[in-house]
């Protein structure tokens, strides 16, 4: 039997006020921390980024579903705080935690590592200007699916540790390097001193995705939901990639991304 | 110039009332009629399928913005009625309609008249128990975009008259004919009466993506966000298909159809 420690049950603690805090960017700028929320994106947390876990809080229910969380949290020696419902729910920023919060430390790395992973073969994802929280994390999810060796993200993006981001990619934010706060012009131009050659997604490009050739290293330009790419982004690019369409007027953001990168992911795999 | 009939001022007359409900399902089922919010959506209404609009409701703002809305509507001979913001406001479900709501007869065809259009080498999505709005709509826009000759969606799914859905989907609801309301074993059962291959989309699928073969006439057989497709379903199924994957825990359902909607695609244009 583990010891529990106190149930934490006051919910205008300033404990409680701090995790939820969380919520909004000032307080993750300042104190370099962000939520993780609900039980998959945890599990995620505790198996592949546990030195950035800070504290795990739980609901007794969810502890008696998820006993798993508990052993791992007590095997990486991250605290673990038992609250009342009341006490999750004021912590958590979206509305279905399901009873597991975690504090972590942001887990992007320097740009140059995150470049390190691509080698001779990878690929990577640029997001420049990307908006919608459930987007970014889409896309986070589809790198980690089809094998990318990283994600690169600009300033003029979504926050990665936006709680919403955070849950949609459902633990793929700690499965690889991302890179998060440099300017379009700085990311790419440190994918062309690498040799990475830029494909700029792009429904009006005027390469069609079967023939491109996606074995050498290459990095996906992505754009903005509304307005894609800006010209002086796909300018720096060397190619503008669309994808053979037959009748809908554009696939959206998560849409191409999800087909390019099973793209790059097929031609490794195969 | 047209003449322009009275400005709707009033946001609580009957008219409005008639026009909000269709926010739900059960005036739509009573009615048999839908929503189309926003510009784009209620542009595709009027070039695909026009005969459907009931009625177009625009703010002045917006007909100045979208002057092709009101020349189609008019040459469409569907009635344009101008609307103060908050009449407009009033009748959309959705939060920013752009001050654009037409109002249409449902667009969905008989089960047979949907397979009619699979022939000798189409392709059909059906969705079973698909319950988010979001996910229906992108899929509907994925099997538009790569050639679908069909969607076929389940009575236990997702209304796809759901503001949401029609929004999400921004017009392929009229671009290729859906198909309605009918039992998953009645769907499969007409399809493999046709000799359609039903080719379960299953994350832990036996048969991986690059070995199936996509040429003759197949269906894709999508399942419930959380819990996937039943195995009941999967037993009426001729193949459980899954998408080889590097890391993450599997994709969700949109990213999932979006990849085997392109591969059939792929095989047709390529």
């Amino acid at each position: 039997m583990t010891d529990r420690p106190t149930l934490l049950s006051n919910a205008r603690s300033e404990r409680v006020r701090q995790v939820a805090a969380l919520g909004r960017r000032a307080a993750r700028e300042r104190t370099g921390r962000f939520l993780v929320e609900g039980p998959q994106a945890v599990r995620e947390l505790l198996r592949y980024a546990a030195m950035h876990a800070q504290a795990l809080y739980l609901t007794e229910a969810a502890g008696e579903r998820h006993p798993e969380l508990v052993s791992e949290a007590a095997s990486a020696e991250v605290p673990l705080w038992w609250c009342t419902e009341a006490v999750l729910a004021a912590m958590a920023d979206t509305g279905t935690p399901q009873g597991v919060v975690a504090v972590a430390q942001k887990v992007d790395v320097p740009l140059t590592q995150a470049l390190d992973a691509v080698g001779d073969s990878g690929f990577v994802v640029v997001l420049t200007h990307v908006r919608d929280p459930g987007n970014a994390g889409t896309v986070l999810r589809g790198a980690d699916a089809f094998g990318a060796a990283a994600v690169l993200v600009s300033d003029a993006s979504v926050d990665v540790y936006n709680p919403k981001v955070v849950r949609a990619t459902v633990g793929s934010l700690f499965h690889l390097p991302v890179s998060v706060g440099a300017p379009v012009p700085e990311l790419l131009g440190a994918c062309r001193e690498r040799g990475i050659r830029l494909l700029a997604a792009d429904g009006s490009g005027e390469t069609a995705l079967p023939d491109v050739d996606l074995t050498g290293p290459h990095a996906w330009v992505m754009g903005n939901e509304a307005w894609g790419l800006e010209p002086d982004v796909l300018a720096l690019c060397d190619a503008a990639v669309s994808i053979p369409i037959q009748r809908a007027e554009s696939l959206n953001l998560a849409m191409a991304a999800t087909v390019c990168l099973h793209a790059s992911g097929s031609v490794r795999t195969n």
